[in-house]
């Protein structure tokens, strides 16, 4: 037996916004920051357990204060009860009566539960010495259910729904955890397209990409429309007709606006819009997806909860659902929202970039490949390449594709020097 | 001119859990509480503007602190400048592209700004000596459609559909000033219906209700069927055929749950059934609404922002809406849904109760009977009997409505004891 000791955290903020990396049409000047938790225990093994919240600057103080209120509830208890019934705890943290009048199920207080639910995975997948998609891949069908908070889903996805299609995975897990081991997970880089870059910059990044293996590149638009033209025209002729280019507004757009803009794109073949309006507004996102099919629509790195992906999917104003590392109240809610998209038969294209977004989510899609939808097939993870050199073990995305990673644990971890070096207030 | 010198705040929180006052299915014991804001500045007239967030316990200090990171955006600045644009500055703060990234409009971070914001009209409403629903009904119909920020609204309300809705309210503006200052504002009580109650008391205060003028009740549902009937079949004994019941389950629903549950409360002639499933799922609320109609659905107090009562409307999720003085970002925001539902010709019913949510609520109804809907048909405030003595202009209820109260400012000012008394932690 052993004994959650202390929470420790950390406001950890990057200039990024001195270089225009992450620059887009409504986030013109990102500090990528975390909300950085560690539990420490009083384990002989000497394991902590990792997680952060991703920011951009401001508000990443709000961040830990509400991390570290949350990780208190879990000091003193039991670290082996506590990985046995990570369902529960989550059910706990997230139906806390006063704490869910801050939200409920969504901002700070539901990111914060997400770090420490996170955190508790990232311990359990070190003491299991498997990395986490290895763990929840191999978990049965029945575990990974009892993980699930099904209330506000049975309207779309019931327990036994979850049941049946976990099962329906479970023939070819180890041939397909082989084929990933051997061949990566495929991927998409943003790294070309950020708004703040100059065409001469775009092409040769987008040219780079090419090169590089990757299939699908994308770019920020919705600032202005004769750029938007401009720069695709600028992209597609960098990369040719056989790379698919997305468009990401960031949430720029009216319903009607989205409609008008993304017509005046479409030339441009277009393999998803992204974000085209409020990510809070489901029946835009419905309305939009209709009138612009067969272009897909792609949200949810801004959705707070399984609730919101629950009524994009009925609704269908989601043709790609963009889950995020630590938007959503951690792990068990994000494998809420896989049940959800395989149940809908709705692929899944991760959000990832800013800081550590990518080391964490990958074990989420590629759990989702061998244990949930059973497919990659149309799926990728996003990558851009920047601060990867802060965590223990960076993300490896070669000849287009993610590289499996190996180490135990969730990704989340950063070594102890930038967590000093970039603490804010800066000096 | 003169500046905005300090931001003070306070966490303060009242030990309500003891008494089980505000019990409810979801919410056992709160703890009211608020995360309190003053302004100062160095203006000769030594006057302040004070607001605060409602929550209900644990996680006030969050909300704490992220009220402190927004009123540091307004110290330093020029007060004249301030309050002259309002609308201005809501837009500045909602649209900051850091901050949002931790909503975006919704959550602690939105809430502070509806605390910066709310200070800011109590000290202009001091400064013009008036109560604040007489400055905002004394607007011009240009003055109140700048306040709104319709970013998100246009495809349910544009600029001009506000203008021609506030246009046709002016005349017999003077005419309705008069009547409410002569006969108030529509109260309903929640004060009987506390889960936590037993049946003697919950007849006892339901007979008092009516003894004092009120002509709805609410009651508190959910938990247990059982329970929900013989508790309405008291309450209905105790007021009579003619008095209104809501009830109000507190998101303790499923979609199909919520639809049989209240098939087997029906019976009872409901008033309106209050918060049947989650406060996010607008495609629940609409489903609910048209399964139970003619019984109205209720919701809004934990709706996150007009793009959600938007949304609300425009599927038919809401047939009383219920607008929250803390919960959306103050009272431009405010504003913007009072438009919205006198667009879709709808009725707002205010939740109030808690920490001075029925001081400062009140103002919005009042302004809206005068300058926005025009009427005060079938509308009512929410009034609970509890903690108004801390506020320097204590709700007055007078024979089951309230009196507009005369005093200059929003009514958020609390006297300065409290603040010290109830600080948290308690000691």
């Amino acid at each position: 037996m052993s004994t959650i000791t202390r929470a420790e955290t950390h406001d950890v903020r990057f200039p990024t916004s001195q270089t225009l990396d992450g620059s887009d049409a409504m986030n013109p000047d990102p500090d990528y920051s975390a909300a950085y938790l560690a539990l420490h225990t009083d384990a002989a093994d000497g394991l902590s357990g990792h997680s952060f919240v991703f920011t951009i600057g401001r508000g990443n103080d709000v961040q830990v204060a509400a991390v570290a209120l949350v990780a208190d509830r879990v000091v003193g208890r039991d670290v082996e009860a506590l990985l046995a019934d990570l369902g529960g705890l989550w059910r706990e943290l997230v139906h806390d009566s006063q704490l869910r009048w801050l939200g409920p199920e969504k901002g700070p207080i539901h990111m914060a539960i997400g770090a420490v639910v996170n955190a508790l995975w990232d311990l359990r997948a070190k003491r299991a010495d498997l990395p986490l998609w290895q763990l929840l891949a191999r978990l049965s069908p029945e575990e990974l259910v009892d993980l699930v908070d099904f209330r506000y889903l049975q309207d779309a996805l019931t327990r036994e729904d979850a049941l049946e299609l976990l099962r329906a995975a479970v023939p070819g897990r180890a041939e397909r955890e082989q084929q990933l081991l051997d061949e990566g997970y495929p991927a998409y880089t943003t790294t070309p397209g950020w708004l703040g870059y100059s065409d001469e910059k775009l092409a040769r990044l987008a040219r780079e990409a090419v090169a590089e293996g990757f299939t699908q590149i994308k770019l920020k638009v919705g600032a202005d429309l004769d750029d938007d033209i401009r720069r695709l025209t600028v992209a597609r002729e960098a990369v040719g007709p056989d790379i698919r280019i997305a468009v990401d507004a960031n949430q720029r757009w009216e319903r009607t606006e989205a409609i008008r803009w993304v017509g005046a794109l479409s030339q441009f073949d277009l393999a998803w819009v992204e974000e085209p309006t409020s990510p809070d507004d489901v029946l835009a996102h419905a309305a939009i997806a209709a009138a612009i099919a067969p272009i897909p629509v792609a949200t949810g790195e801004h959705a707070a909860s399984r609730i919101v992906f629950k009524q994009l999917l009925l609704a269908g104003g989601a043709d790609v659902v963009q889950i995020d590392a630590t938007r959503v109240a951690g792990v068990n809610e994000n494998i809420a929202i896989l049940l959800l998209a395989a149940k809908f038969g709705v692929r899944v294209c991760p959000h990832a970039g800013g800081v550590g977004l990518c080391e964490v989510v990958q074990h989420l899609s590629m759990f989702d490949w061998i244990a949930v939808s059973g497919t990659e097939d149309d799926r990728m993870i996003e990558f851009v390449d920047h601060l990867h050199e802060h965590f223990v073990e960076p993300v490896v995305v070669d000849g287009g594709r993610y590289r499996a990673p190996r180490r135990p644990g969730s990704g989340a971890e950063m070594h102890p020097a930038p967590l000093v070096e970039y603490a804010w207030p800066w000096s």
